[in-house]
């Protein structure tokens, strides 16, 4: 730390992201990727024309990519903007709706990084505790008087709240913003973009980072009213313009496109981690119903941090969060079926 | 504008990129872009591993792109960090060491986004006219108060500072930190980066997009004392640890590998923007020394707003500023020799 930093910097714990450890292949079950790569359209875009162009500046406006997501959603061009991954729609909102007199509220056992961007911001804010099942109860938030992040399905623990449930958090705070935080949210979840028009104050937040197989190109999304868009808009022009690379908007036009494999890929996952949940069911896990693309579970034999230990030591990757309520869960990215026999055998082998 | 957008930011002016008109073709001297290619690795990235690798999230230490840098630029690993362009070094900048108490000083004509930076973080800032022939007089920023941003070369002058000038900024300011802006500075300009060990308050800037042929790919960095690069490494990490894609991270690093690639280009735009000055002052322009890869001139004969329209008309776009004391410059990006040989004939023909 220098003798330069703001002063109101100096508590500031920062997000600390999954382990990316180099010393052995692993099967990485941890960050939460997709384990099958992007739609053939970005692969196409993979060409020299493109390479070329990387000397010209990206089109500030995402003009093609807000028209292909446009379509796909059903929304106008003014109802979208795109974020350098949904963490950087996150950090607007933060800006945009949140200041010394507004604060924000969010669950407890929530994404890390509210409480990060809160803190980042000064934020007053609130950390709302779940329900004992792990599940929110939607009354806590009513007239919370803060702007109100929720991530829905919940992260880490894969479960959705009803769009009726949101529906009445965001008629019980008519006056503040309700973000909610879909990145989740293509694995059998139910979306709430269809309310953007009904409810003046609903963001809707996507990721291109789990459905569509697009992690390392980084592209999120918000969805909302225009004046909404439009104030994220003021905040993304008074920061970065050009916040998204020409790839990443090419490729995230493709994806979006390309609906069938994007269907072909959750189903997927979706299969998969309906097997995955039985097979530790039946190991006598706690497992908690999961509408993502990871599961959150807790064996009955192993503690937490020692069953992670173990899988890592197996050459499997899992994230373990050392917090109390939850530091005997552990959750598990779903990959492919192939990899999730793996680490079913590496859970036989551990507790036999 | 919605209701819920905070008070602090309704007066806020977004940064105005350079227009990108889509009517016809242009020849484009607007936006400062270097007219040839990206390096031969560059093209090399774009393959179906790195698309199918596309799925996984990018390194957030950027280790190769930062084993790359440091070893190009002789400084430790420590000593860098990479930003989603220079403008997102330049944001974490205004956030890590700008505050209530310390506010910004910057040169009244300069950079249009220090200003926004500026008033995005409500932020006390003092904007320090110019001399009258455009240079800077490093006198008026001794003991600023405040922290000073500094383009070196200037934009949109293209005017440089001597290395001696900047220490004695430098020395003049031992408890604010003083950036330097060098998003030009390798178009025959001198940078402060061998002065980092030597000044804890400073921090350099720098940018892929102009010299290295990659505004579409988005990276900057900012090189400074461990201590200072860890306060904005805290910034990054509390905001948008994933910031830099994959490909990007790839081809920054490839760039800055070739430097005989580098070297071959940035000296063709030293010769042409020769030629292009030599031109203009044969058709009495006024033309600023300029160390960057554009030059700004003033006709004798016609308004500055007049050209910039006038070449519009004719297919040739160039950047005008609606600004007193500069509104009768035009920037004029460095193209290729046919590009500026078809400006400079456009001129003739509108200044028959």
């Amino acid at each position: 730390m220098s003798k330069f930093l703001s002063q109101r910097l100096l508590s500031l714990a920062p997000y600390v992201p999954g382990e990316q450890p180099q010393d052995k292949k692993y099967i990485k079950l941890n960050t939460n990727e997709n384990p099958y790569p992007p739609c053939k359209g970005a692969f196409e875009i993979m060409n020299d024309t493109e390479a070329a162009n990387l000397k010209l500046y990206s089109d500030p406006e995402c003009k093609l990519l807000t028209k292909a997501a446009s379509n796909h959603f059903g929304i106008k061009p003014e109802n979208i903007i795109f974020g350098n991954g949904s963490d950087e729609i996150l950090a607007f909102a933060f800006t945009a709706f949140c200041d010394k007199d507004t604060g924000a509220a969010f669950p407890n056992i929530s994404y890390g990084f509210y409480k990060v961007f809160a803190e980042l911001n000064c934020l007053d804010y609130t950390e709302i505790p779940l329900n004992e099942d792990f599940t929110i109860n939607p009354e806590n938030y009513y007239n919370a008087g803060k702007t109100i992040f929720i991530a829905n399905p919940n992260a880490p623990t894969g479960i959705m709240l009803s769009v009726s449930d949101i529906e009445n958090i965001l008629k019980n705070n008519p006056d503040n913003v309700v973000v909610i935080d879909e990145a989740y949210v293509d694995f059998g979840g139910e979306s709430c973009v269809p309310l953007i028009n009904k409810y003046e104050n609903l963001l809707v937040v996507q990721t291109f980072s789990k459905s569509r197989s697009l992690a390392g190109a980084r592209l999120g999304f918000g969805i909302g009213c225009k004046e909404l868009i439009d104030d994220l808009q003021r905040v993304r022009n008074s920061n970065n313009p050009y916040n998204i690379n020409r790839l990443t908007q090419a490729m995230g036009a493709a994806s979006i496109t390309d609906f069938d494999y994007f269907k072909e890929c959750t189903n997927k996952i979706i299969s998969t981690r309906t097997y995955l949940t039985d097979e530790l069911q039946k190991r006598n896990f706690a497992v908690l119903s999961s509408k993502t693309n990871f599961v959150f579970a807790k064996s009955s034999k192993t503690k937490g941090e020692d069953l992670y230990l173990k899988l890592k030591e197996k050459g499997i990757l899992v994230r373990y969060f050392n917090k109390t309520i939850i530091n005997d869960y552990l959750r598990i990215t779903v990959g492919t079926d192939e990899e999730i026999k793996s680490l079913i055998s590496a859970i036989d082998e551990i507790e036999v």
